[in-house]
């Protein structure tokens, strides 16, 4: 029998960037966890089904977070001075290195995963730590929350401390060994995940590229974020065009689907490759400032075409909830066109869009409640002098620059509402 | 007798901004609500008191906010995508007028005081709105509350909507009145609050000149937010030499302390006469890019020496929360930095000390724990984990970039325990 979930309030979602869909005062049934309609009036044969009445409040498509550091989540905040490869080696390492320890693990990946489901992120692209075990740990902990994730055990064999290097074997072992136990997993998946360029031989690259060919997974990694750190690629790797490049030979840059981080450089050639190859950018905005990376480039991407998704980035992110990466991507995009103002703001819709169905996109139909997605939602109360006083997207626009995890009343993953 | 407080934990404010001062598992002995000093070891005079032991916990000064406009307060994070002009017009002045209804300004005036002492503020400059039986609404709630702070009927007698225009006299009248009924309170005070030149009358700014010399009362109003702002000031008042000038003429630019709100693009004799008058420039960063005004010079003014406090802007800034505006201190003097490299981005004890003793110094000896200063503090709570871990100068940081008022376990305002 199909399962049928109704709920009913002022349903708000974006088809395209440009625009809000909204239907205040609605139906939206989830047929076997996929959207089946919205309606204003609830059609006949579903006259006898039960419905979640929320009232007046607001239901949206759930966040998606395509780029964070769950091994980094108690360090969120920390050593905000320093910059990118000076903080890795002074505060990062030595906290990724403690995931070994599989209750450390486990006690700081349920705090992480609380804290995520709590702030609304329902699907998302992990890295935990290069630690087999404690990835393990992971997994089990976000099966158990029932949200969507790909999670990646970190990949590393140079250029990283002693302490948190494994040999080429063991790294590809481990991962190997993840990818057979989740592979068939609904919701919490694998994905390939080399840490970057920089900490992965050329050998490492090879059978990572084989891996994710061999079982068709997706992959995901770090690109072109800070300028040392792109001179440091070209030095490693002086046979490739661009640091791009030194994934594409490897099978890593679109074969399968790719997610890339940052990406504030890259060359004319890169995006070109990132356009061909269907790789999908990660725009990571307080990121971007807190190592003092540089800004992406963000609407140009969005002008060329390129998939774009939002990542809240911890730790060099501070924030895990997706609604303030919305936010400061309306920021940042503001403070570029100041400089450059053929780029226009985005608007409220087009950094929604980014954090929903952008980034949404990456696992299938998830990020929107269009007919025939998943339906992941989050019903949103506000308070109601706001409620009485202001229309649908003013109060999505309030919840979005102010809210917080106290404002989400209920979460649903694939029509299952979370606990 | 003396009214002795004492209370244990991990102490944390600045002297200066270049660094902090530490004093950990200590206690703090407050007098007649003035701190009169740290020890580690309890002196023998105190022995007999009781003493509030926090344990592990950080006690920091109160956030002060310098500029923030409580009849914005439902508006925060709505209509963002407007600039300035546009944004007061389309949103703001229908919001204010509301006002002047005593019973909607009693149920937002107290949403806004219990949210902003939640948050930890403990003294702020704020603009009401012009009601002035809305502002005495605010007088009484923030009262009540027990912090301390500079309240503003809010003056403008054209280039304004009619229904939110008073005549001069009106305006003056309904000043005066407020002067009087709370000039002589201890903790929450009058100061006169041209909304900003543009919308005041030549008459009426004298007359507000000749008010705050009468009263000896401080003042507060906006200053070169916005290009667009800035040449209609050069239009209205043809014979000033430039927007500082026009308050300066009529007494309301340090005559008697005054703070600024923006100053982003001050010419380089109104910052002579900033600093020649010791006029109190407020930081809004939040505020500056939301309403795309460009971003303060922050360190050019701090290397010049110029007095300057944090603002929360409310509602032009998003977050009433004063550390949110500590963190975007820093993150934008990073922009400015990637660009300027010759301005250093802001260190954390430097963007803390503006939020409190760089804006605390407007209410006299407040925003540190130095001897003699008023004893506003908060008590600060992180999880265990991260106490564990973690030096106090990390857990700080962490509390102000990713806490919120579910860390701030207690608030002290003149040695007083907040409810």
């Amino acid at each position: 029998m199909d399962k049928i979930l109704i709920l009913k309030g002022n349903i708000i979602f974006t088809r395209t960037a440009d625009r809000f869909e909204v239907y205040q005062d609605s139906y939206i049934v989830s047929v076997d966890g996929k959207v089946e309609g919205i309606y204003k009036v609830l059609p006949e044969k579903y006259i006898n089904c039960t419905v979640d009445d929320y009232g007046g409040r607001l239901i949206i498509p759930g966040f998606v977070d395509l780029h964070l550091h769950a091994a980094q989540f108690l360090q969120c905040g920390i050593g905000m001075t320093k910059q990118l490869l000076e903080w890795l080696n002074d505060y990062t390492f030595n906290l990724e290195k403690e995931f070994q320890n599989v209750e450390f693990a486990k006690e700081v990946y349920t705090k992480f995963a609380d804290k995520l489901v709590a702030n609304g992120t329902l699907r998302a692209c992990i890295f935990a730590s290069s630690s087999t075990k404690g990835t393990e740990v992971l997994f089990e902990i976000l099966k158990e929350k029932g949200i969507g994730a790909y999670i990646g055990k970190v990949n590393m064999d140079r250029n990283a401390p002693d302490f948190m290097i494994e040999t080429t074997e063991e790294s590809i072992k481990g991962t190997e060994y993840l990818i057979e136990k989740y592979k068939d997993e609904k919701l919490v998946k694998p994905i390939i995940t080399p840490r970057f360029a920089p900490t992965s031989t050329d050998e490492l690259l090879e059978k990572l590229g084989e891996l994710a060919k061999k079982y068709v997974l997706p992959v995901q990694s770090h690109l072109s974020e800070n300028i040392d750190e792109i001179n440091w690629v070209r030095e490693l790797y002086p046979d490739s065009n661009h640091y791009s490049d030194v994934y594409n030979k490897h099978l890593l840059f679109g074969q399968t689907p790719t997610v890339m981080a940052h990406a504030i450089y890259l060359e004319k050639d890169e995006i070109e490759l990132v356009k061909r190859n269907s790789v999908t950018l990660v725009h990571c905005p307080d990121s971007n400032i807190n190592v003092r990376s540089g800004i992406m480039p963000l609407r140009k991407y969005l002008n060329i075409g390129l998939s774009i998704g939002l990542g809240s980035d911890i730790a060099g992110g501070h924030k895990i909830a997706l609604n303030e990466a919305i936010v400061r991507t309306i920021q940042l995009s503001k403070l570029l066109s100041m400089d450059q103002p053929e780029y226009e703001p985005l608007s409220v819709s087009e950094s929604f869009y980014l954090g929903t169905k952008g980034g949404g996109t990456f696992f299938g139909k998830t990020g929107s409640f269009e007919e025939g997605y998943f339906f992941d939602a989050l019903v949103i109360e506000d308070n109601s002098i706001i409620a009485d006083r202001y229309g649908l997207e003013d109060r999505l626009e309030r919840f979005l620059y102010v809210g917080d995890d106290r404002n989400i009343c209920a979460r649903y993953v694939e029509g299952n509402k979370l606990k």
